[in-house]
C-alpha cells in the first residue's frame, strides 16, 4: 500500500478542517444587536482563535507531510494511527468555535473552553507523537534516526505535549494566560526551525 | 479509464464526510441552558457517536483503498457501484447527528434513530459488498480470488451485513444494546486483521 | 499546463458539492413537531431530491472525467469554461434544498422551486456542452471526432439541455410532472450507454 | 519536498472555499416572509456576490497553479507564505456572506461590509504577491524572470492591490461604486491575458 492515498485522504481532511474553521466567522446581520462595525469588533476573539487554529492546522500539515514522505511502506497500523491524528484535527473547528463563543466572558465557562481547546491540541500532539514513535521501530523509514537520538527526539515531543498540559492547567487560574501560551506555541512553531525540520532532506523526522 | 480519479473523487468524499461529522459537535454557547461543562457533559452521546462514525468511515476508507488498488480497469459500472457506496457514506453525518440528538431520551425516537444509524451502515456495507462481487467476475483484478474461495468471502461479507441487520432489529427492543453492538463492530474492525487485510499485497480483497 | 490540477480541483469541488447535499438532511430533533418517524416521513421529498441530485453530480463527474482525459493541452480558456461548469455544480445543493423545502406544498412556491432546480441543471448542461464544443476545434483532443459527427453530437447535447427546458416549462403547470421528468433524466443517464460513453477508450467524447 | 502535496492541499482548500460560498445561498423557506419568488428576488445581491467571489477564487486558483508549477523546490518558508494566502482565501465565504446580508441596506453597515470584502481580497492579493516576490530570489524557479523585469512585475502586482485599496476607500463614500469596482476587477482578470499568463510555458510568473 503506497503513500499516495494516505496523503490524498489526509490532505483532504486537513483542507476541509482548515476551511471549516471560518464557518464560525459569521455576524448576526442587520437584524442582530448593534452596527456591523460593533458586531465585528465584539467578534475579535473569534478572529484571533481562527488565526491561531489556522496556523496550528497548517503546522501539523507541514510536519505530517515531512513525516509521511520519509516512510517506506504504509501498513494497516499506520493507517489507524493516522486516523487517530485526524480525529483530533477534525475536532479543532469545534474547540475553536467554543473558545470564540466564551472568550469575552472570563468566567468558568471560558476556563472550560480553554481546557477543551488545549485538550484537542494535546490529543493532536499525542497522535502525531505516536506516528513518530512508529517510525522509530523496524525498517519503516528511508533514513532511520540513529538509536542514540531516539530519546532526545522523544523528549522534544513530550516537551511539546507538556506545553499543552501546562496550558490546560493554567486555564484553571487564568483563561487569558492559557490562551497566550497556546498562541505562543503557534508562533514558535512558525518561526522555529529545528535542526530536523530545517533539513528534511536528510530523512530526519520533523519536530512536533 | 484509470483508477486515479476514482480514488481522488472517493477520497474527497470520504474526507469531507468524516470532517462534517464534527459539525454536529456544537454547544449552545453562553446563551444556552447551563454551564459549558454541563453542556459538554450532556453532549456525551454526540461525542461517542462521532467517535464510532469516524472510525467506521476510516475503516471503509482503508478497505476501499485496498479494493480499488487491486482493480485492473475501471469501467462505467464500477463508477456507479462506487457512487452507491458513497451515497451511504455521505449519509453518515446525518444519521450520526440524529442518533446524537435522540440518544439520551431512550424512547421510541431513540429506537428509530438507531434503526436509521444501523440502516445507513447496512447500506454502506451492501454497497461495498456489491463492489467486491463485481471484482469476482471477469478479469478485473490483478490476482483474482480462486473460485473455491468466492463463497467463503461472500459469507463473510453477508455476515458483516447481518450484524447491522441484527442491530436494527435489536433497536426495536433496546437502543442501548443496538448501539453497543454497532460500537463493537467498529472496535472489531480496527483490531481484527483478517487474513485478506493482513496481506493486501497478495492482491486479495479486504474484509468488509 | 497539465490536466492533473484541473482534475484535482474539479474533483474536490464535485466531492464537496456531493457531500454538502446531505447537509439539508436534518430533522428538527426531539424539540420539533412530531415523533422522529413522522419527521423522517415528512422529509421524503428531501431524501428523493438528495438521491436525484447525488446521481446527477455523479453522472456529470463521470462525464467530466472522460472529457478531460481526452484533452491534450489545458489552456486558460478551458480553465474558465470549467469554472462556469463548476459554478452550476456548486449551486446544486442550494437548488436541491429549496425543492425539498417547498415540495410538499404543491403551490406556486413549489413551481418556482422546480424551475430553479431545472434551471441549475440546465446551466450545468450548457456549461458542459460548451466545454465539449471547445474540444471540437483545433488540435485539442487525442482522437478528434470526425467533422461529420460534430453536428449529431451537438444535437444530442442540445437535446439533453432541451429536456431541462421542458422540465422548467412543465413546472408552470405541474411541479410533480417536472420532478418526474428530471428524475427520469437521472435514471436514463445511469443506465443508458451511449456509443461514445460505452467506448471511452476510443478517445471519443462522452454523452451529455 | 516536492510540489505535489502543496498543490493537493491548496487545491483542497480552494475547492472547499469555493463550494462553501454557496452555503449562504439559502432561502427562509415556506415559513419565511413572502413567496419563494420574492425571497429569491430579494437575495439578488447574494447571487451577485456569489458570482464575483466564485470567479475571484477561480482566478487566484489559476494563477496559483501557474506560479507553483514554475517552482523548483518547495521549502518551509514557501509553505508558510502559501498558508498566509490560503488564510485569506478561506475568509472569502465569510466576507461574501456579510456583503450579501448588508448590501440592500445602503447604510453605514453596507460600507463596512464592502471594506471587509475589499480587505479580504487585498490580503489575498498581498499574500500572492509575497509568494511571487519569493520566486524572484535565489534559484527557485525553472526560468527566472530577468532582473530588469522584476520592477515592472512588482509594479503590476502593487497596482492590482492598489485597486482593492481604492475600493476600500471608495466604500467610505459609496458602497455601490466600491462593489462595481471589485466586480470590474473580476471581469478584467477573466478576459485579460497578460503577456505572462498568456505564455505560461515560457516559465514566467502569472499576473496577480
Amino acid at each position: 500500500m503506497d503513500r499516495t492515498r494516505l496523503e490524498a485522504f489526509s490532505d483532504g481532511v486537513f483542507a476541509v478542517a482548515i476551511t471549516l474553521l471560518a464557518l464560525d466567522l459569521t455576524v448576526a446581520g442587520p437584524e442582530g444587536h448593534g452596527s456591523l462595525a460593533d458586531q465585528l469588533h465584539v467578534k475579535w476573539p473569534a478572529f484571533l482563535a481562527y488565526l491561531i487554529s489556522f496556523f496550528m492546522i497548517g503546522i501539523i500539515w507541514v510536519n505530517h507531510h515531512a513525516l509521511v514522505r520519509s516512510i517506506i511502506k504504509v501498513d494497516r497500523t499506520l493507517l489507524f494511527l493516522n486516523l487517530v491524528l485526524l480525529l483530533f484535527v477534525v475536532l479543532i473547528p469545534f474547540s475553536t468555535a467554543t473558545v470564540a463563543d466564551y472568550f469575552s466572558r472570563h468566567d468558568w465557562g471560558t476556563q472550560v473552553a480553554m481546557m477543551l481547546y488545549g485538550g484537542v491540541f494535546l490529543g493532536m500532539s499525542a497522535g502525531f507523537g505516536t506516528m513518530f514513535e512508529w517510525t522509530l521501530h523496524g525498517q519503516r523509514v528511508y533514513q532511520p534516526l540513529p538509536p542514540e537520538r531516539h530519546w532526545p527526539a522523544r523528549v522534544r515531543f513530550v516537551g511539546g505535549g507538556g506545553v499543552y498540559v501546562a496550558a490546560i492547567l493554567i486555564a484553571l487560574f487564568s483563561d487569558v494566560a492559557s490562551f497566550v501560551l497556546i498562541a505562543a506555541v503557534a508562533v514558535y512553531y512558525i518561526f522555529e526551525r529545528t535542526p530536523a525540520s530545517a533539513a528534511p532532506d536528510d530523512g530526519e523526522q520533523p519536530a512536533p
